[in-house]
């Protein structure tokens, strides 16, 4: 766990193009496995599993199982540490979207050029 | 450049531990090649020339040359989007910090448990 810097293990835990949609659909409402995997189109139940179990080893996802019902039901939600984490990802998104636009600004000018 | 959201086309531009670094770097104040190295310890010259090209390439980075002088020099700074992008990642920095410290208490409880 050498961290440089803040930024280092803050990009460590969203790696990957998964982690960050699956904070987003956990952010809304606790999920079960099959409606979180709903939010993620293209997202297979091994990769959904696996990146789970990255993010509840990073303490940002919390795994709850209820037994009070024949077959147990396992539910997922963000901890807080999650919930800061989505937060703290607001002014990166809007950045990205500025980015969006500038691109297709771009591409709209290249193609009237 | 298909992006779902604007995290995503943000996330695409951080991607890999250097461009956080030379983003910092870079914010400092404009500087050469060489003083951008200094600044990365660890990073090899080829791996740098690639990031600073693909950061240009994603207008967060300018690339500037100067022939005022017998040899032109070339001096990198960040573009407005650049900047925009530094002050975005604030946020972020802020909860990996908050990540380190959260755990090295749980690595100092469990040598003491």
């Amino acid at each position: 766990m050498p961290y440089q810097c803040g930024l280092d293990a803050a990009v460590d835990v969203i790696d990957g193009k998964w982690k960050v949609l699956i904070l987003w659909a956990l952010h809304e409402r606790p999920r079960r496995f099959g409606a979180t995997r709903r939010e993620l189109p293209g997202i297979s139940e091994k990769v959904l599993a696996q990146q789970l179990r990255e993010m509840e080893a990073d303490l940002i996802v919390h795994r709850e199982v209820y037994e009070d019902t024949a077959v147990p039901r396992v539910e997922y939600s963000l901890t807080e540490l999650g919930r800061e984490l989505h937060d703290a990802l607001g002014p990166l998104g809007a950045w990205g979207n500025r980015r969006i636009r500038m691109l297709q600004e771009l591409e709209e000018s290249s193609l009237a050029g």
